[in-house]
């Protein structure tokens, strides 16, 4: 049984302490530091900025019971999410990793150990991707639990990726695979349920291992700056991350860009284990891929020539769709061939019908 | 009877739509924007660092039943407190403000109205200081409101306001007043109180005209960038903001410069309406200021000469003890003359004891 040791009894300063510890652990040493001039222990951070490039900005909110279910997340794979969305933002923009601020609010049951779980890992994933945590701000909290990262980075000016800038005419793409993260989310839901209603809670055994690779997708979800680095090389100007489903993320290209898009259903790159996921389910699992979300891969819009040279290097990306005139709006094409309107459905947390599950 | 539009019939995308009206509206105009390159619309803010400055980077998170009551905070004063508070952080660092990203986990008792107005109290404090929100995430919650903010600043490196500069024989010092936004909890906590007690709610009047001043204090603290800017002109090097107390905020300065220190607790500044209402509780207003928090207010190590030369300046600073060395530890003075340890209190969100009140 490991040990739990409520909050109350080491305080906010000690918790901070204790947290402060495993960020500055000599594990970490791989982060950036040599721009960094005061770290976690002042009332901001400073850094130096690395000459002649932009500073990259933003912020992800997670909240207990919307984004996250500590039934089945444990904190380790929660800190390691929580940076990796951020770090996700980071890579979209065509930016690199920099620093990152943790805000918690903490409900009594949140013990000293699960909170040192997660620092862990999102410490891990900050290794992972040369990033450094460099402050925050704990509070408690009197109903669920929240986290809220920000994160700078940095990009050379005028090669960022914007949401802004697709052209018509140029193809629409995606990097890796869509709908895992929700398939993922799928099985660890029914697991949950299975435990509940199951009663004989010590005997229960979840039958997670063969889609261990989609919850993996949910759970411990990888920026892909590989892509991103490629796209900045390659020119291409169009990108944002898939946090929300392919259906809202390409809807915002097109609208910040005045565009209209195609999306080609049959072409969407699916897992064969998101498809059995979805086939136990009897669900299609095209609308995975579009109202799923969490997947972090990169959606882009690229020149014909940009995608081959995309292709040669290696760079796991398929065309889903074209950008084309603002007055044509946003078409989907359904594996019958079928052209309809791109569903306006996404993951949205306020509205009853935002999500596809 | 104001208008009520619950967030789900926008959604979260048409939330942000009318968020962002306000933040962009000519009104913010005097914000900085020429190094703006991408603000709210994209997977991250994109802006230039100002060359040769340092990046300060904070963040602050603002809980419901914890940091704010809806009883009686607008969402307005709401709106300017989060702002300010951050900005303080940057004030305290002798930084200039940026930009600032909010993040938002809200109830399903929260309306579009009152987001708007929250926007409106937080686009206020940008204004008044020269910063301004470029993103943010939104998101719903099944408990209780959160917000976190983040916020950027810049500074001439090697003259920012650190804690752990502070060396003995220095004169440590408080900018303003201490203890009147406790002060002006109290009252309003004690109006809440009588409100839910009186029953007949409708012909309820709250007595706070002669409280005013302090209620001002506890909802619209103002951040000290005069005084921190006469700070770095005259070359002091060790500050913090009160935000916990001036006991728990020297005591974060003497663990980080590894010193003792003195704090007298007949010189600590305290506004006659905080006495008024200290009395009316039969409070010590003393511990007011050293556990109450919130004063925004800058506290600092400074050496003799450097005292009057603020004085000169007209800056309303008053010295309220004085460095040491660290085998002195930390000595509180009392009214009485006596010489006690610096109780280790102040403001902690997880100790029972964490507050005078």
């Amino acid at each position: 049984m490991p040990s739990s040791t409520h909050i109350s009894t080491v305080g906010e300063f000690g918790l901070v302490d204790r947290l402060r510890e495993i960020i500055e652990s000599p594990a970490a040493d791989s982060a950036p530091s040599s721009d960094l001039l005061i770290g976690i222990g002042d009332d901001a951070a400073l850094f130096r900025p690395r000459a002649g490039r932009g500073l990259l900005l933003t912020a992800d909110a997670f909240v207990e019971g919307i984004h996250f279910d500590l039934a089945y997340t444990s904190f380790l794979h929660l800190g390691w999410k929580t940076i990796a969305a951020n770090l996700s933002d980071i890579a979209a923009m065509g930016g690199e990793p920099g620093y990152a601020i943790v805000t918690l609010a903490l409900p009594s049951k949140i013990s000293v150990e699960m909170m040192e779980d997660l620092y862990r890992g999102a410490r891990h994933a900050c290794t992972d991707y040369g990033c450094r945590i460099v402050g925050g701000d704990t509070s408690a909290s009197l109903g669920n639990m929240m986290i809220s990262i920000a994160m700078t980075g940095d990009v050379e000016i005028g090669k960022e990726l914007r949401r802004d800038a697709a052209r018509p005419g140029e193809l629409l793409c995606v990097s890796g695979t869509c709908g895992g993260a929700h398939a993922g989310l799928r099985i660890l839901a029914r697991e949950k349920r299975r435990f509940l209603e199951s009663g004989a809670r010590d005997g229960f055994q979840p039958n997670l291992e063969p889609y261990k690779e989609v919850i993996e997708r949910h759970l411990v979800p990888r920026p892909r700056f590989d892509v991103a680095r490629a796209l900045v090389d390659v020119g291409v100007r169009a990108a944002i991350d898939v946090s929300d489903g392919v259906a809202s993320d390409a809807r915002r290209i097109a609208e910040a860009s005045h565009v209209g898009l195609e999306v080609v259903g049959s072409s969407l790159p699916l897992l064969a284990s998101t498809r059995a996921v979805a086939a136990k389910f009897a669900e299609n699992p095209a609308e995975y891929a579009l109202f799923g979300g969490e997947d972090y891969e990169i959606l882009f819009a690229v020149a014909d020539d940009g995608v081959y040279r995309l292709l040669e290097r290696g760079i796991d990306i398929t065309v889903i769709g074209r950008i084309v005139d603002a007055k044509n709006g946003l078409t989907f094409i359904t594996t019958e061939g079928e052209r309809v309107a791109l569903p306006p459905r996404g993951w949205d947390h306020f509205m009853a019908t935002g999500n596809a599950s």
